[in-house]
């Protein structure tokens, strides 16, 4: 099965104690599908400026990533610029340039609206919403967001997050939505907003699933040297989301599917923006899979 | 087999934003050969002042501690007290008062030479070398360490990690003694110090074992509430030890001695002190091991 993936899409320009690079391919919606072709065939829904280079188009369709949901607006694509410390554990943002995402309103062409299993990857929560109001029944919808939106759109957020099958969120914004600093606490909290899974990622510290099943913990697998760990979160749920798709079902898989989408991250993270996750193999990825199963097992 | 468990005994003072507790049993020594005492039966050497509550050598005793090696000298116990931050992951320490640790020199009753399990618990790299200089041939010998010796005693701290089997501290430590962010680098620096196993602690998020085997990420088992994480890196250790102790071998068992370990730290957590810990049955770790197991399973 296929998977529809709304989110940005967007240049970014990464500045780490090592390295500056400018305009690489980036935004939640394009680290998500890249991550999700691994597993099934991906519908991507986003827009792009008439600066969007042609390099990006092609690295798209080289993972069979359908276009027909991209707009191309006349104005710029959506420009984020942002500096990490030196432990790679924080970042600043420098400049975030709207562009074309000022205005955009996701449109689904007719032949994505059946879709089933959906990912609404971060992006304001009006258009999350926008974009569920278009599909017929999904079987399967999962969101992730930031903590902006908890700042400047929490009704629309609340108000989505009560449709989801899974919502996908970071320690520090559960932290923020629910006032709970323990996990489990914020787990429960979460709950009663509607979803009945939920995923709390932990960055290095891998994610955490609540769900019918109870909770599974999911490590990271662990690097030696992290180079750009933009965009990992939206690999990690890509892949998961891929993988689901694959199985076409997602009682009985979704842990394995978070160790999937652990597992591509971790490719993103060794380089920057996509290019190591463009050059990842599903060989590779089965390899790294094995690997991290063995550093879990008790015996 | 039984495990050899030298450290500090003391009296901690500890204060949460919920509650204030004086002069409860603390020190390395006391929570891990409590721990321990779960698993296989323990020799605990250490030193206590003439105010050492006789309700707390009842404590050890419960748990069937050997107390041969505990010396009782003139002076005032160890006291030593701390405050915790509202998130519980800083403390802060109010006050040390060293006591008959000041003076105090762990001498082994000949019974204790031929241990073959041995966890030199925090206390000072030296005390933990004089320990070691009296065994006879220790099938395994584990220490755990803290910040403050790598800046007061370093040069004692490197000589005694050249002897062990297993070091055991956690990640800022790893952090400071290796000057390396990442932790594989980290692993890998430490393994040159001599061990050939070490485990970085990483309190809530469990902990991470290098070994010929590979790696193994330990969970933690979550929380919904933590009372007082005082100890609870000792309750790991001593757990870890005493699990492996009663197996009589360390191939093929550590992993889930780590496992074990995580279950009596959480239990330890729950209360201020050792007072959960004291009232801890088998039956309730078995239990607690099989759900955090499950937490794990990906399939």
């Amino acid at each position: 099965m296929s998977v529809l993936i709304v989110g940005s899409t967007a240049l970014d320009s990464i500045k780490t104690p090592h390295a500056e690079n400018p305009r690489l391919l980036g935004g939640s919606a394009s680290y998500a599908a890249v991550a999700a072709s691994f597993f099934s065939p991906v519908k991507l829904v986003g827009v792009v400026g008439e600066d969007f280079p042609q390099r990006y188009v092609q690295l798209y369709r080289r993972h069979r990533i359908d276009l027909t949901g991209l707009q191309r607006l006349p104005g710029k694509t959506f420009h984020w610029s942002g500096e990490y410390e030196a432990n790679m554990n924080r970042r600043r943002t420098l400049l975030t340039e709207l562009g074309v995402f000022e205005t955009f309103t996701p449109t689904l062409p007719a032949a994505h609206q059946g879709a089933q299993f959906v990912l609404l990857a971060n992006i304001a929560p009006s258009l999350q919403h926008h974009v569920l109001e278009q599909m017929q029944r999904p079987r399967f919808v999962a969101a992730d967001t930031m903590d902006l939106w908890l700042n400047v759109a929490l009704p629309d957020l609340l108000k989505l997050v009560k449709r989801l099958d899974l919502f996908v969120l970071n320690d520090s914004e559960a932290q923020q939505l629910t006032r709970q600093d323990n996990l489990l606490a914020a787990l429960a909290r979460l709950h009663r907003l509607g979803p009945k899974r939920v995923i709390i990622k932990l960055g290095s510290h891998g994610s955490i699933l609540s769900g019918p099943r109870g909770l599974f913990l999911c490590p990271a697998y662990p690097l030696p040297k992290v180079v750009d760990p933009t965009g990992a979160g939206d690999s990690f749920v890509g892949g998961l989301m891929g993988y689901l798709a694959a199985k076409g079902s997602v009682a009985g898989h979704i842990r394995r599917a978070m160790i999937y989408g652990s597992v591509v991250a971790s490719f993103c993270c060794e380089g920057f923006g996509l290019t190591r996750t463009d050059r990842i193999t599903r060989r590779q990825i089965e390899a790294r899979v094995r690997e991290l199963e063995r550093m879990i097992r008790t015996s």
